[in-house]
């Protein structure tokens, strides 16, 4: 049981229609992801978040590639499967070999462990830190 | 009340003595940080820490910076703030900008939202995705 | 593999015969969810869990339905499938609407991105919050 | 150490200016909290972050003090110190009572416990949920 | 800024001051932790943590410091401060050495690693677990 | 989709094969599970991982059956499905009983209700803690 049901591109309306449309081209796909066809149902939180992922996302200082490895990254942190799934695609869309995906899953994996060491010790803030 | 003291270069000896030497070395600083001192109460993770970073924070497909910034998405996820805070002024010896930090951060902020969002609305995975 | 098999009605015995009774009675229901079926396991679990869920989420200061609410939105936050499908139910049954539910959500997604951006930009607490 | 220096109202030019000034204007407050003058060292997160929650925090199906409750009942399952802070005072203003604040915390505590009960006794879903 | 303040011995009352004499009786201790102290503004959250501590942390099939160890494990992963420091101190009292504390550290932080090492792989069930 | 295929006994070839080699004899099993098919993927990342658990888990001042518990409890707060799997069935090879993991259960539910009880009230360190 799920509480909301997709919109589907036909039933899609005004707000909804023009952000699907958009997804559409900017993304260069010909189908919408389940993601924007079930948070539809907040057309308020579907605008919001695609505008934001589009400002967030963009070339900017860090590339996309280095955004999206950070975005798998968080997304593994938090265990959120859908999430690891589709932004490690568009990881290796913009060019994570497997080599590189690996690397990213030891540094993860890695900086799980010293967080909870340094948690766990009750490590001090060096003075360089304060 | 910690329970542990931090090991003083002075106390340290054996395997302490001969990793803290290698930490000076490698890292180019002429002190122990606490992290090091506090888990030297245990060699052994001592020890397998240290030579485990290194593997996998050298550079490979990642460079060190990349792999830097992601230890920070992580630790920011976790809300280790020791973590953040050196591994923040790690990413910037390796040439980590503001700005670049500002826009990483947005990218963890958002990854945090949107991984709430896909659990809440419990997205069904595509399937392109399955 | 699960590590423990439900208790059935049929098999209750003693304290978890009783309290699957309540359960049936004062939830006005004709089965007894698995949640309760599995915590059947341990006796003494069973009983404190059901005793402490009937003592917090009874109307008090705050509704019914503003508690499961609350419920809902740890559960989205930690992530947990069962607990936000029946605690989501629950809350639909006191009165949540649809629309209440895309305003719920919005604001969790909403509080886990300034939550990390608090915690990544390591912001001061102002005086008027010390 | 902190990465980001805040950005105070004398320093505070263009895009920044004109949302210290909303902000003070929209709270009804005369000075502008640290959150605020710390996110602003990324004038886009600023303005996204004020837009964002002015959207989700307004009045619809639920009130504001609905919503600054769930806010605050997140806030809490994530450990966020400032956030808890701030959003209980934003709460309290709305009309929070002590007591509502002790139904509160006991929901957001139960929830922990019940969310691991169920994840460690490995509930499966019941057919009504499915 | 805390919301509550902690009721004190002298202030505590009816359900509070009998609550507050069985923690001195049954710790042997001849003052009242702030954990208690602050959790009185809710002498219902008093009295059910209270008994429940009691009946789960009661020498069963696991002893209590295995018990202790246990809660220091969760305490470690949620980053929870007080609580690592609290129960810390009571496993050390219930024996737990300096070594044993190590070796615990050491599990807790290497789970938390695996644990992300699954996650991040999308690790299939094996069928002997299924 | 995932993004790793495992990698079989035949196609292991030097490292891998070793390890490989290595874990059936030092677990005494005839098949090789899939966290480490999985993780064969980065041969660093398995090698490192087989040698640290083994370090970390072996018989210390704690009994491999404590160790398994620990890491037991820490996957159940990181709700990891696969770790609570395996872990638990490693615990009850040394001997965990039913009713020592409906004991450990309690216990890591009521941690982590306490844990947000003290972060939800902000409890300050008494001064013994401090």
């Amino acid at each position: 049981m799920t509480f909301f049901k997709k919109i589907s591109e036909k039933q899609a309306q005004g707000k909804i229609k023009k952000i699907f449309q958009e997804i559409k081209e900017k993304r260069k796909i010909n189908f919408i992801p389940n993601f924007w066809k079930t948070i539809a149902n907040n057309p308020d939180t579907l605008e919001r978040t695609w505008n934001s992922l589009q400002q967030v996302m963009k070339k900017g200082e860090l590339s996309t590639l280095t955004k999206e490895m950070i975005y798998v990254a968080v997304s593994m942190t938090n265990s959120c499967k859908y999430c690891i799934k589709s932004h490690t695609l568009a990881a290796k869309k913009q060019g994570m070999s497997d080599e590189m995906l690996n690397e990213l899953i030891a540094v993860v994996a890695m900086a799980n462990e010293t967080n909870r060491l340094v948690e766990s010790y009750q490590v001090e803030l060096d003075s360089y830190l304060k």
